[in-house]
């Protein structure tokens, strides 16, 4: 059969969605950046999330944004047919579960037999919503840091990756305990060989990231904020950043200098913040950041790797 | 002070979206009108949620959508400003539980002050929700339907009214007690006297719902189905559809001959299901509908009365 060798050879990962929870423009914020979202004059970003497939015929979720309603029904690689109910969607890979990565599973409702993979904190965080869901359609929640990782349809092998411990802010203080929380994947293509590295929450850099990055052919890192006071200047002072989990762009120890370590990789920054001045691609942080070859990318942006 | 009079003299009435649960196109249905608003030729639609205001200061949302944040943001009358976090927007007034009125709350989190109005039903099952949010700001959570009704600011006086007893499909059995699970709200401008009635989901037919449309200007009501049997027709046999408690536009007993009785006051059908043939409007049922004076109008309609 001719046909295996006109498929893609790649991965193909689509950006969804770009901006930190809230979305660019955010609906109550009226800083200077959001300001000029409304005004078109900088382009919008919803909530991060992003697709990748083996194959092109089977796609995963990677977390699941409130918008996701929306990132769906503009990206045709994810449209549904031939069958009114056929979907090219089998699941969803969360990296944490944060309002912003675990909401759109509820616009999933009811679709056939999707797999969920999760760390076990964040398995246990969301038992009310799996019940939930359960009662729409079975779906299977496996862990993602269970040995050995795990295999995707379109041929995609995974494995998951502590890299932060931030506990939602919604679970009640004494709830939960120290764990997981946090991970990243490492999704290999088992045809072509590509790897891409998906991290869009980082609370600290580690020896981990560095051994992922060095293996990576794509770094999807998490960009929420470019320093590490910026929603005090952009918003209010005591806006409390530095609980939020996301390790910043600059400074110390910052993302940026990791991620000059790494440069055989395509490395793009995502999950960024309404106060980050990585939004404005005229903003000298940006062309800091693009002068080391990381980019930012816009909402739909589809790479291979 | 010359500037009272300036104000406009009537209830404002955005429609940020019209869709039922699922949205139009819905993500995985390859029905025909799914596919055609894929094409581009019918027009698509957000999850079913409206904006009140009697003064246009002072915002209130009926119902709380999955798309409430791109609903948001494409509503200038809603945007923030002028402090980097006021916003014009002050509660909610929830009909009912279902996932798609009172997901979009998730993305209010953080709001100063919200107060969200909703039946004893309601505020029991989303106890869960009402804990979360509350563990980012504030709110308030008054009973809708406590005696003598309640004001909101802008100048509005609202009832609430039950419609149906239908129980989210989320809910489990035997967990919850028949109720008022589904309400209608009156809603009255006391410097106008405009009425409003609004009643997205509406199980059956009452004298409760002639009485609140006979002194209505203006009426929003469920145009869920066009007929009793029409998911079975579009998608699938046995799609459960008379359990999704919405009364159809056609056949005996249903909405359309009801609003006949009610040439008085302005008709639009909302909530409308992927499935429904009002949503293209060169279709027989659209004219039908047409030819009595009710109408099917886009997402982001401004209504005033």
């Amino acid at each position: 059969m001719g046909t295996r060798a006109k498929e893609p050879m790649a991965v193909r990962i689509v950006l969804l969605g770009t901006a930190a929870g809230g979305g660019f423009p955010q609906w109550n914020c009226a800083c200077a950046l959001c300001a000029a979202a409304r005004r078109g004059e900088l382009p919008s970003r919803t909530q991060e999330c992003a697709a990748v497939s083996g194959n092109g015929r089977d796609w995963w979720l990677l977390n699941a944004s409130p918008d996701l309603r929306a990132q769906l029904t503009g990206t045709p690689a994810l449209w549904p047919g031939p069958g009114p109910r056929d979907t090219p969607l089998r699941g969803v890979l969360l990296t944490d579960a944060e309002a912003d990565h675990v909401t759109g599973m509820s616009e999933l409702r009811g679709a056939a037999g999707l797999t969920v993979y999760a760390a076990p904190p964040v398995r246990s965080v969301l038992a009310p919503a799996r019940a939930a869901l359960g009662r729409y359609a079975a779906w299977e929640w496996p862990d993602s840091l269970a040995d050995g990782g795990f295999v995707l349809s379109g041929g995609l092998v995974v494995t998951a990756h502590q890299v932060g411990g931030k506990i939602p802010k919604y679970v009640p203080s004494g709830a939960s305990e120290p764990g997981p929380w946090v991970t990243a994947y490492r999704v290999e293509d088992l045809a072509s060989g590509g790897v891409l590295v998906y991290a869009p929450c980082v609370g600290a850099w580690s020896p981990v990231l560095d051994g992922l990055c060095a293996t990576a052919d794509c770094v999807l890192l998490d960009g929420t904020f470019f320093a590490a006071d910026e929603m005090g200047t952009a918003v209010r002072k005591g806006a409390g950043q530095a609980a939020m989990g996301h390790l910043p762009v600059t400074g110390p120890g910052g993302s940026l200098e990791a991620l000059a370590r790494h440069p055989g990789a395509r490395r793009v920054y995502t999950h960024l913040n309404n106060t980050n001045p990585l939004l404005d691609p005229r903003s000298p942080e940006h062309a800091r950041v693009a002068a080391l070859g990381v980019e930012v990318l816009p909402d739909g942006t589809e790479l291979t790797c």
